[in-house]
């Protein structure tokens, strides 16, 4: 089978609930009772004081009455990572158990960053574009060479007739998988705190992995249309998951 | 202020996210990849024989990628059972820090089950509906006595001008809160599973108090309307939660 | 009964599992693989430097290798906070479904900040002493009356031998109940940062209830023996759970 | 590097906390209050009654006030499997962006069921020992030679000096990685249940792949030595996590 390559992570949204209006009516609960009910359905501009207070303050529950599901398509190195957020997570997961893994495999993006700067270590890895065609080339090459070898003993495996969760153990990280994700607005900003590099606006910084950035700033997009005031005060206080 | 008395437990449905083709589709994700996004659109009778079996082998993933978001008027006596369920589940409840708690309270409806009957034991109680008018009304009278002094006490309290979380703690857990919930479909079967006592039907036997399972009934309502096939193979395989 | 008054939330610790140790083991998985094994027994001062590092930088995973249970006698209206934590945390409590409760109640120490201050408002509750003997004594006469009038009214609807669950309906949050406890540092750190008022120490002051923080400043003490590095990192990177 | 192949998963366990009688005292507060505190000192094999109705009943809280931590060396495809256990499991794995990778990987042994019997379909697999001696030698050449080409290319990748985040992309599933895992009685039984296939003990069968069985294995031996009274009712009540 012809392999496919790609340096892309796609996140698309399937469905949504909730909404910076169920943000205020679920803090509103607290001095208003019933009351709170009718907020459930105000959408304004004035929400904003409100959410802006929740999020300094770290008030995180009212930001769990809301959902977004994605469909991900993305390298299984990535899904490595993703995986460990367990708390506000529900995931379903493509099986090379149960059906042949797909020929699609990653290569970085000319621009990726990759070379190791002055200074690098562990906790806090900062990388810049490699300036060096050759070396790029080389590794682009080599990673093709591998993947391509890779999926053709996969393939005589499972010719072999042997299961298949066996078969594939040669398969490498770089493969795609896809997989259904499912959160809410908290969890969502604990894992866009933590997966994206932004120096400037964090409080607390975070060197995630250049590829799971990719994915985490789809979602950051997604997240950013549909609760737009939870957005604004979740980057005006630092990017904080409250 | 005068007080007020109730019986039920009222369960108001406000959003609602995903249904028994996102069942499908995250579980077609392992056999079929990408080709899984197909199936979130698509509704069918024909998906319920794929739910069941994910029902009957407990694959419980599947049923997490829906939400729904009920607001719930109870007893604090009943609260402190449900919050006692922490996966899948999110609260913001009425707060006696921050308002004033409504004279509202629970009394057992005539018909409420209570009398012990012969081999009750921790664990199992079963009660039988009391026969004896006087005995309900004195219970009833005696509730309702203890009810109104302990609220003339907590406004004389915040009267005081002190803590409002301080006033409050003579306040009894008959007094009814206003709370918002938000599940989805897997950690609703569970809390379902414990919270109703379905001898015929349930493979584990619950013998939940009976105040929390007026609220579960009104929620295995609302749960049977938006995932009806997902419902009825729960109901099928003995109510035990994937 | 005699009924009993406490003005105390008592917490015993009764097992613990872990030590800085293994937040360094944990943390040093990433770096050494296999050889992390290694530091799972070794405890010196020196590991100060990793786990400052993992504080400060909310590496939090190392810190969930441990477990430490208490056992706490609290009254319900902290019970009702408390376990509105979730994530990494366990719970069993007495139960008024099983046996007869104890008429032990709460009162305020004579010292218990209650008067409210000006600019007082919701979210940010400020409280002084309660200067006034008199307003202390009418507050404590009318707890010490209600509790009293409502164990006396408990007692007759046990004595009906109806549903102690129904019969208890009239307690009042005051009264004290037993629980044990059982989290991790990671997420013990997440409680007492929401739990303790530091404005000085504190990154993100909380203003939490008076006797919920009794409970927590006995459980910091606890953390603090137990796990004494990770205690001080914790405590010079802003009291924010990791 | 030379390369080093492994058929086994090496589970070794660190640390542990509580026991059979913590079970019996965490379920005892129900009914005793404060009293239960006594019962963590006791060990009894009259302990058995209570934990087995527990476990009937799927009373699943009393088991959760122990923890054990687990060093693991497992391949890939193995923790992508054991990650996705969310609830009262706790991770810390060795890191292919901070260290270079150890040249260890997976080889089927010779008895590993491997060959689809009839009857095979996803959700259900099954397999026989593979009775043809070239299949077996295939398959294993196969993968160590894609094995030794993938470590080739990583070590030219980390020559290059880029981020090795990257230079990994080309590692199979199959290289092992070492991880800590944390968890609790009642979290260890939910795993045991999904990651064992018991077709006659297991009142709902499960079909693992036979990797994670492995390992799983290897941890009910350290729970059944650990809690013995409670592996013995998980046992003889059909293997449910309660």
């Amino acid at each position: 089978m012809d392999l496919k390559f790609k340096s892309t992570v796609d996140v698309t949204q399937v469905q949504l609930m909730g909404g910076d209006h169920m943000v205020v009516a679920a803090a509103k609960v607290a001095t208003t009772g019933t009351d709170a009910m009718a907020f459930a359905n105000v959408t304004s501009d004035d929400n904003f004081g409100l959410i802006n207070y929740l999020m300094k303050h770290r008030h995180g529950t009212p930001f769990e009455h809301g959902a977004v599901t994605f469909f991900v398509h993305a390298p299984i190195f990535v899904w490595r990572e993703w995986h460990r957020h367990r708390i506000g997570f529900s995931y379903n997961e493509e099986s090379g158990r149960y059906k042949q893994l797909e020929p699609c495999f990653y290569l970085p993006d000319r621009e990726r960053p990759m070379m190791k700067v002055d200074g690098w270590k562990p906790g806090r890895p900062k990388f810049v574009r490699c300036e060096d065609d050759r070396t790029f080339q080389v590794l682009c090459d080599g990673l093709k060479r591998s993947y391509t070898e890779a999926y053709r003993i996969y393939e005589e495996n499972l010719f072999l007739n042997v299961d298949p969760g066996l078969a594939r153990d040669c398969l490498p990280v770089g493969v795609y998988s896809g997989c259904w994700v499912t959160c809410n607005p908290r969890s969502l900003m604990a894992f866009l705190s933590l997966r994206t590099c932004e120096p400037e606006a964090a409080k607390f910084v975070s060197y995630p992995l250049w590829e799971i950035e990719l994915a985490a700033r789809a979602c950051e997009k997604i997240f950013a249309e549909a609760y737009p005031l939870t957005y604004r005060a979740w980057q005006e206080n630092g990017r904080v998951a409250p």
